[in-house]
């Protein structure tokens, strides 16, 4: 046998190309310097992978991985939720104020205000919001969180969620479904009206139905949900499937079941909010352990992006990106489209969402349509993760785990941040939601992080 | 470059295993004879290749894979099969006398026969069924589907399937749910119960849902539930759970739902037969097309198996098989297995069940576990098939159609015959099902066909 030369290049794909120009077999691997080499992120790199975070961070993804989260109960947020005020609204992302808030989030807390019954009319709305009258506060900062451009005051229902293993509770509301809802950015007459019936109707009932049933383990329905083709953030069809089906005889026992039974019929997005809550509970838990590099906050109110680490008070901030990799809707684009907004990206922190995008084939025809270009989504997650889930399995990857527990020091080192997938709305005339796709976190608030964890050490 | 000897080898392996001692590259491709050869089979098998078959094949195909099926209501059997007596029952499979039928299923017909009132008992219901008191019959010759070791009586409720275009009209019986049921070979007095309670309650009441839905297309849902993992065959969940969340509105507004909802939400399996009558609906139009390859009927009593091609009122029959690879519940192995049984087959015939394999991590599970092992059983059916489907898509290759029209001229040349998904019952002792697995059609009745066809020609 005769040898031909075999070669391996480094860094620059043209050396690479030359070589196979001459015929010879030739691997080509991806090589850069880490952070593109800035002297500042580079130095707070070494020392942080000097560091001994090991330990810690093993802890929170211990806890993210392995913590189980119960639905308990569905009660008005006055009643359960820490700090909430008597004329308070809690919206995703870090704390804004009323002149920076994005349309869509306008338009959801006029609705709200219409709804709890503080104003007659969103005219009379809007004067109390920009008039100082209504408390707005993250909803993040009181052990909730709330999808999209949700504004969620105290008599609205939420989930109550328990982790006993962590001993943490957290909450997000009921899902509004989809169409004419303030979730998306609209303030019609029954985007109100749907709140009005969440409050009235389906919270008192579905607390009901959850007392009867007792405790609702989230994660072992969205792992089945995963199986069936569920990221568990855009798409959870399969999941929310899963958990009404095991509703069926409870709900058939309430009285005067059929309105709620209008409403869960059409609300395919029913279970987002139980994994969001689920998810919430999980990170309440991680965040206590003291100085790891892991993730354990991730939101955006529609004008900011904000993350926290584990162990960390502070938020890092920077503008709200547009979601890129996006299927509008007819007759929509880019320039329609609002800011990233929702705290639904605690699902990405916990190995779902973008990291349980390669299982979905719902998802990938928002990607381009093929399950190689959902694939690539999860691959680019796993290159910032610490660990792959123990509970959620890709088929589609031979049942590998999806990754998780993202790393602030790989983010900045790889400038790989994480994917979300979302929904997106319009930016300015109130129709709700134009489209859905992945959103890439700005790379800044990983710096910005990483720097910080560096000083503090 | 220095060219090294590349070799393609056809046939017999040992001779590319000598090359690649050798050293050398080597690309070793099967190669068979057609049907090993067999000089009858051989001039049949040119004879039909040369046939002008192709027209009648489309056609056949055309039906299966475009025509559509509707859930038009549910009726007890009397009131619409076409044919069945007052004291009949209905088997999977080709005909068959009791003295040669199996031990589930006579449970199952002595079940049947007490819950139908006929006998008082289950000895009295044996002394009437081997007294000859109770006419038994093919529910395939009377436009009848069903699985396993069920045996429908003329009380029971059946779905109403209606395929418009094809001008055909179809029938099964409501799934009778997991667990200590008739149709799984139990005769106990809860399985008696079930099948009251499927009559009495849960029959009257689904028809009374399904007029106030309207028309349900049933491979509208199955297309859905293929991309989320079922087969529609051994894995129905997603279909299931589709279907329920549909008929949310009307459940709630039915009296008295409770009792309905519990069994329900137990039975993971419901849109099986949902699924089975739809595929009989599309067969029964399919097989009015003369001269064609394609199968159209394929059904196992537990005793014989049968295939009816497409034109053809003659069913060829061989003993029935063992289900091979299967997966048995702790304590059961071969030895406690009953021969493969049931007419769900015929979702196999319209690019479910085995042909969906590739798509079904559950599925996957029963067969090795890996997703390539599950591809393995799409892959042997794509051979055999003469199109694929345009509704059932696989995301996991790339959103290819399931293979569909089997074509006995291919299975006689490359001896592969269908794959089933199928169940395993107790072979004896009455205990109900024990597995699952993938059961193989005997190659000797679709060499008989396939010779019938030839003479007729």
């Amino acid at each position: 046998m005769i040898e031909v030369p075999r070669v391996i290049n480094l860094g620059l794909q043209a050396f690479a190309d030359a070589v196979a120009a001459q015929g010879a077999a030739v691997v080509h691997v991806e090589a850069r310097p880490p952070a593109r080499g800035d002297p500042v992120l580079v130095r707070a790199l070494t020392d942080l992978y000097s560091a001994d975070l090991e330990a810690a961070n093993a802890e929170v993804v211990r806890r993210l991985d392995r913590e189980v989260s119960y639905v308990v109960g569905v009660r008005p947020a006055k009643d359960v939720i820490p700090g909430i005020g008597e004329r308070m609204i809690l919206h995703a992302g870090p704390p804004i104020a009323w002149a920076a808030v994005c349309d869509p989030l306008r338009r959801s807390m006029r609705a709200a205000v219409v709804a709890e019954g503080w104003a007659d009319d969103l005219a009379g709305a809007d004067r109390m919001l920009a008039g100082g009258k209504v408390a707005l506060a993250a909803a993040n900062e009181h052990d909730t969180v709330v999808p999209l451009a949700t504004a969620l005051g105290p008599g609205m229902p939420v989930w109550v969620v328990d982790n006993p293993l962590g001993g943490t509770r957290a909450f997000a509301p009921l899902g509004q479904g989809p169409g004419d809802v303030a979730w998306l950015g609209r303030e019609s007459a029954a985007a109100i009206e749907r709140l009005v019936f969440l409050r009235e109707v389906a919270g008192p009932k579905l607390n009901t139905i959850v007392e009867r049933m007792g405790p609702i383990d989230v994660f072992a329905i969205a792992a089945q949900g995963v199986q069936m083709g569920d990221d568990v953030h855009m798409r959870v069809q399969a999941s929310t499937n899963l958990l009404l089906r095991s509703m069926l005889p409870e709900i058939a026992a309430v009285d005067d079941a059929v309105p709620l039974c209008a409403y869960l019929s059409a609300n395919h997005l029913f279970f987002l909010t139980v994994a969001m809550a689920g998810a919430k509970a999980l990170t309440l838990s991680a965040e206590r352990v003291p100085g790891s590099s892991i993730v354990t906050t991730m939101a955006r109110n529609g004008t900011t992006y904000g993350v926290k680490l584990a162990g960390e008070r502070r938020w890092f901030v920077a503008d709200s990106p547009a979601v890129e990799a996006a299927l509008f809707y007819a007759g929509y684009g880019p320039q329609d489209a609002a800011p990233d907004i929702g705290d639904s990206a605690v699902l990405e922190l916990v190995g779902l969402g973008g990291s349980a995008t390669a299982g979905s084939p719902a998802v990938a025809a928002f990607l381009g349509g093929s399950m190689a270009d959902a694939a690539r989504v999860t691959g680019e997650m796993r290159r910032i993760c610490a660990a792959e889930s123990t509970r959620f399995k890709l088929p589609t990857m031979d049942f590998r785990g999806t990754p998780l527990g993202v790393d602030v020091r790989k983010a900045v080192e790889t400038e790989v941040t994480p994917r979300v997938n979302t929904g997106i709305l319009h930016a300015r005339d109130g129709t709700g939601q134009i489209g859905a796709g992945v959103a890439t976190a700005p790379l800044r608030v990983f710096q910005a992080a990483l720097l910080a964890l560096a000083e503090v050490r």
